[in-house]
């Protein structure tokens, strides 16, 4: 194999993201590539530090650029110890979740602005960008409703946020996806794994022929 | 008194700075202002924290943008919970060390570059910059046999940088004081620690003027 393929994978909460990417890699690897399934910090030693101080419930003052610029330096870690050689290898790097949902949840949603965000993960992961990045396409009141009937998925703190949240974090994405027409390739999330992963893969499929 | 100055100390190890703001802060308290004399992190737990994994010696495989987005996490949350408060209260705040060492540290010296570096703190404190910062001039040789001579000081991790070190730092300062010539004042370093302190008090006196 030549040079492995960076793909990230995007959405709201509910759009059955890890479902479907655990297919993906499932698949690929019947058919001879090599998969890395990551996601942040991706047991990584300095990022899962990083993101114990994030998520640490006694931070209560953690200002909202402090919590988006340690997020960047997580995601820098996880990217030069975990995904760079992994790359390097050869493989295909599946990574739930990366820059875009920085960009839509701390950028848009929290209202720090896009441009802002970006700025920081820019430095962050310079020019290592996604191949390509798959978006999962659900509305938030479908993906509210599968949160909701989902009694056996542990329920995150994002997931407890009201519709407002949701709503802005899925305009979010829309204007994140005006900026990068040709990375990020919209898959309709509503319909079954099934369906949902032969789309994925084809996509994946075009890139791996780049 | 109206609102408070925000007014930061720079200059490569060695040039005396820890005496000469200890200095200034008695003189200026004696005449009746409030002082907050400071460092990062200052003794904010969130930034203690950050600091806690930058500075950890099993972090052998940390990176050096990893390593400027904790900077800059830590300097924001020392900004917004003990900076910010002091100057809304009117106070004169003295930092030791702030986004110029960054600049000329990581930026400069360890090769990031200083736009780079100045993306990342110019979004971890948005419009606070320091009101003026004083520059202490010393060549980074009179610097290094200060060092040398005073056993009684603590030795730190920079102290044990090479000369080729040092004279980076140097350069990126004289750089950095390019680029902000109105907000950086020089300050001869190598007088006594009188002349220094009654030199920077000058300025200051013209600031609280303004």
């Amino acid at each position: 194999m030549s040079k492995g393929r960076f793909i990230t994978v995007e959405g709201p909460e509910g759009a059955g993201k890890t479902t479907v990417v655990a297919e993906m890699k499932k698949q690929l690897e019947s058919e001879g590539f090599e998969v890395l399934l990551t996601r942040e910090p991706g047991g990584i030693d300095i990022a899962e530090k990083i993101r114990g101080i994030i998520l640490n419930p006694d931070h209560t003052t953690m200002d909202g650029r402090t919590e988006a610029l340690l997020y960047a330096a997580a995601r820098r870690q996880h990217l030069v110890e975990r995904v760079k050689p992994a790359l390097e290898a050869g493989k295909i790097v599946l990574c739930d979740r990366f820059i875009d949902s920085s960009l839509a949840y701390q950028g848009h949603a929290r209202g720090l602005g896009i441009d802002e965000v970006w700025k920081i993960n820019e430095f962050a992961i310079e020019s290592m960008m996604p191949d390509a990045t798959l978006y999962f396409d659900l509305s938030p009141e479908e993906g509210m409703k599968r949160i909701a009937a989902n009694k056996g998925r542990e329920v995150n703190r994002l997931d407890l946020e009201g519709m407002a949240f949701h709503e802005k974090v899925y305009e979010g994405y829309q204007l994140i996806k005006a900026r990068f027409p040709e990375r990020i390739k919209t898959l309709d999330a509503s319909g079954t794994v099934e369906a949902v992963t032969s789309d994925a893969l084809q996509i994946v499929r075009a890139i791996l022929e780049d």
